[in-house]
């Protein structure tokens, strides 16, 4: 494994220190170890926005500790979701009286951690409302999202109820916001290289030279299909079908764009697709209201990338320019 | 090449042409192709803050054109200079009668081609003055800095050249804060696995499995010294060992450290790496100012990364601060 790295076991733990010693304007470590809460927050009366889950997908989650985004986030092992203790804690800290929305991936452990995290906060006296996010279409059937998993969808849901939430929104209207946009946001991956957990120390699984994995997941397993690797114009256009025969994107839709590489992806490859998905997109007649490209939410050292649209109306276009100054990332 | 690509020669016009499409609020491409500007930057008189030179540094030039920082860019191809018209073009572009501050790296094209540019546009009445980034220890002989190639610390200049500009400081004053800070900045960089030139197709040379390249410049030439590969917290002790022993870091030192990727490095990695460096900076009795980890220079998809110190005082400080809000990348 050439990486510059400790003992691996020590690997996310280390990432936290280092995050927190590079950040510590802005994120204070709880005393629950795994979970971090940004400093602003606690000024504020207003909604907690939470999320959390599984590590290996930094920037997700700590990354996103900050105004107009995540207030508090609970943290797991690699590609293992938190204890519901941790989110509970989560919870507790994100909570200043006006409720907490919890937004998490689609993923089975995540949600009963969740569910179970929710009640006992319930039974203190803190209400807890969640959204989940199940924006891959690769594993959605027709519209039956109920096992489609979530990928870097969630990332905007964070930005929408971050958003909504200094606006002054309530915790039923933040809900209601996000469920329209997850609704809205349809995201599919494509991998051209493995990864590797580093105590496992070799890639979980392989992609074969010349090929690439179609419809892959978060969490370093393979594609639903291998295809030959193809040229970036034509992977934006398998990538875009797959989400359009998913919807209904007619010629006055207008999108927001989110292009995440997976970990080891280039920002030249990323920019390189993105300018046939824009190309593509205008050919289409669909108007590109906002793009974002860069490491959004990775798969550890992935090589590939995932590709996520949001079908605006009048209202996400009004939450999401209230915070136009506040960008995704740090 | 296991990459998202089209075709190969085609990859540094299509990144240019995706990154203005996705930033094409703040962004103008020029007549001159491989010359962009920032939008600003054209309502403001104040000294113009121009960079260029190879591609694969993304996102070294064109993702630095922001408020604060650049206001035009100099695009070459993959690791080669710019030709002086490019150059000339870009001083054009950000001239508003206050003159132009030129930064580039310490190498011989484009020391040549930036004098030729500086010649010709003074025949035209433009007065530009240049600064050369020579922050690379692994190539400094003493403190002969002649033959030191310029490393990330050449991103900290810009910060500096760019935040300056926007005070209301003369050409001659940032030409001396340029001076001064380029002295107080030292680098050094680790390579742990080989990059790719597109059109090539392979690695230009190798990073033998269970060694890294120490002392690596940026344009996928092996290092000076090849060591077993190392764990993270000796590679951190390795690299400030390099830094200090070329420069005077006593115990009341105050640095602003920047720790680059070199494009296919995780953050995992580099924030493991970080907080070693940290604690060895804390060790010593050297306060951090402010730190900035992230891909900020790279050399293709390269692993590894390089670490670059500032050695601050109150001016250098008070002009980083008079922009905190202007980070370094969008």
């Amino acid at each position: 494994m050439q990486k510059i790295m400790n003992n691996p076991q020590d690997a996310v733990e280390e990432l936290l220190q280092g995050y927190v010693k590079c950040n510590s304007k802005y994120i204070i470590r709880t005393k629950n170890p795994r979970v971090f809460i940004q400093k602003e927050k606690i000024k504020k009366h207003k909604v907690g926005v939470v999320s959390g889950g599984e590590s290996g997908h930094f920037p997700a989650f700590i990354g996103y500790l900050k105004p107009g985004i995540l207030d508090a986030v609970a943290v797991g092992e690699i590609f293992k979701a938190p204890a519901a203790e941790v989110f509970l804690d989560a919870f507790r800290a994100a909570d200043k009286g006006e409720g907490v929305i919890c937004i998490q991936g689609n993923y089975q452990l995540d949600n009963e951690n969740v569910q179970k995290a929710i009640e006992l906060a319930r039974n203190e006296g803190i209400r807890v409302e969640r959204v989940i996010a199940n924006d891959d279409v690769a594993s959605m059937k027709n519209e039956d999202r109920s096992n489609s998993r979530g990928l870097a969808g969630e990332v905007l849901l964070w930005k929408l109820a971050g958003s909504a939430s200094e606006l002054g929104y309530s915790l039923d209207e933040i809900v209601l916001v996000c469920k329209k946009a997850i609704d809205n946001i349809k995201s599919i991956g494509v991998g051209v290289s493995a990864c590797t957990i580093p105590e496992v120390g070799v890639p979980n699984f392989d992609v074969v030279e010349g090929t690439m994995e179609f419809g892959i997941g978060h969490h370093g397993d393979p594609g639903l299909v291998t295809y030959k690797l193809r040229k970036a114009k034509e992977i934006a256009e398998l990538m875009l079908q797959e989400i359009m025969k998913n919807g209904d994107y007619g010629k006055d839709t207008e999108v927001l764009v989110l292009l995440s590489g997976l970990g080891s992806t280039t920002q030249m490859e990323l920019y390189i697709l993105f300018n046939n998905i824009y190309d593509i997109l205008l050919e289409k007649n669909i108007k590109i209201y906002r793009s974002y490209v860069g490491n959004y939410f990775t798969s550890l050292d992935m090589g590939g990338a995932s590709v996520t649209l949001l079908k605006l109306d009048e209202q996400l276009k009004e939450i999401i320019m209230s915070q136009e100054k506040c960008d995704l990332l740090y």
